[in-house]
């Protein structure tokens, strides 16, 4: 039996991608949540200290194995689930839905750091401000709409290379940032963000996220309460 | 027929991971070196434009088809070449392999800030300094033991998840920054760097790297000249 365990799912980017995923593709799965705390008595920090050396969510466990880090979970779930369009089915669709995954995985760190996950927000002047003052962020926005639109169009959509992959799961937090901070986008990559946000996976976890009500100071640089 | 696209050799740890991967395995295949610059109309720019949307080495190209980012590089090539035991064939081992790469894909930032790649150089006086003033470069030295440590138990060796593997090409240039900054290691851990850095794939790296001669002053925050 597999079980991931996760961080607060109004703020945890890295646990939403590997949830999104397993939610999507009906794979069954029990979610331990550890609440985000700096306290290295609290349960984020013993219970993580048991299962994983590095001390991160999301950790997936499978019959008491520990995997962690996302990219690795997501190949792990796709080699265990070969039934499902984990990674899409076409080798060049999969190896440029990689290297996307992978430039996510290792890079937009401006935009992670001045525009962080907070799903139950609206804070578009925040975003304005941030996108005024920060042109890392700008730059990071840019390469989001160039690979949003190719991938698109090389596939025709819906999602960005067909049907809702990896990629889709691995991005989706970036899409929940534009909508809490109230970045305009291309009508067409406007429309795949809808659409993704809609998608079963993604809206199973916003649902969570939006009745989580659980307000973490040092999480919200931007809000002094909910 | 496969092209890597690749940085300087004596400065570049990414291109060196999928290098020494096609070498260690002898995976035919050509090189084509960009030297490394900031000037936006040098070739590293304008012909890196050209392949990847991203403008990083290294960038593997199949028949005109580009693969960037090392990650993906590496899945291309374990499906592309099956023959190989690129991942450990053993199905834990490789999702620990995964997890240990995905870790050092988007981790030990601090380590490679301030103990940049620099093959032919000894700095061990550079080394004692950052170990002494940076506390987050000893973290990630520390969860180098660890990793390490536990993998090699686990497997029993030669290298990390038993024979050679993509594992063993994503640490080799860590391995080569504790070289050139002289930072000691348990002994059984500096058994293993010896042995990864007379792997064949390794040391083919190395010694091109050696015989580079090619001082880069933007590469070189701690000399003035090779």
């Amino acid at each position: 039996m597999l079980e991931l365990v996760i961080g607060n799912k109004n703020y945890s980017s890295w646990s939403m991608r590997p949830w999104v995923l397993l939610k999507h593709f009906g794979i069954a799965f029990t979610e331990r949540k550890l609440r985000f705390s700096r306290d290295p008595q609290s349960p984020f920090h013993t219970e993580l200290a048991r299962i994983s050396p590095v001390g991160l969510v999301p950790v997936l466990v499978d019959d008491g194995f520990a995997v962690w880090d996302t990219l690795a979970i997501v190949e792990y779930l796709a080699e265990r689930h070969p039934e499902h369009a984990i990674w899409p089915r076409e080798r060049q669709a999969r190896a440029r839905a990689r290297s996307v995954v992978a430039e996510m995985h290792a890079g937009f760190g401006a935009l992670r750091q001045h525009l962080p996950q907070n799903i139950e927000a609206r804070l578009p002047e925040v975003g304005a401000r941030v996108l005024a003052e920060q042109p890392a962020v700008q730059r990071n926005l840019d390469r989001v709409v160039g690979l949003w639109t190719d991938a698109l169009q090389t596939s025709g959509g819906p999602f960005l290379f067909g049907e809702f992959s990896a990629a889709d799961a691995f991005y989706a937090p970036l899409a929940g940032r534009l909508i809490t901070y109230g970045i305009a986008l291309p009508p067409e990559l406007q429309a795949y963000v809808d659409r993704l946000w809609a998608s079963p996976g993604v809206a199973a976890w916003v649902a969570d996220a939006l009745a989580e009500k659980d307000f973490i100071d040092f999480e919200e640089p931007y809000r002094q309460q909910a």
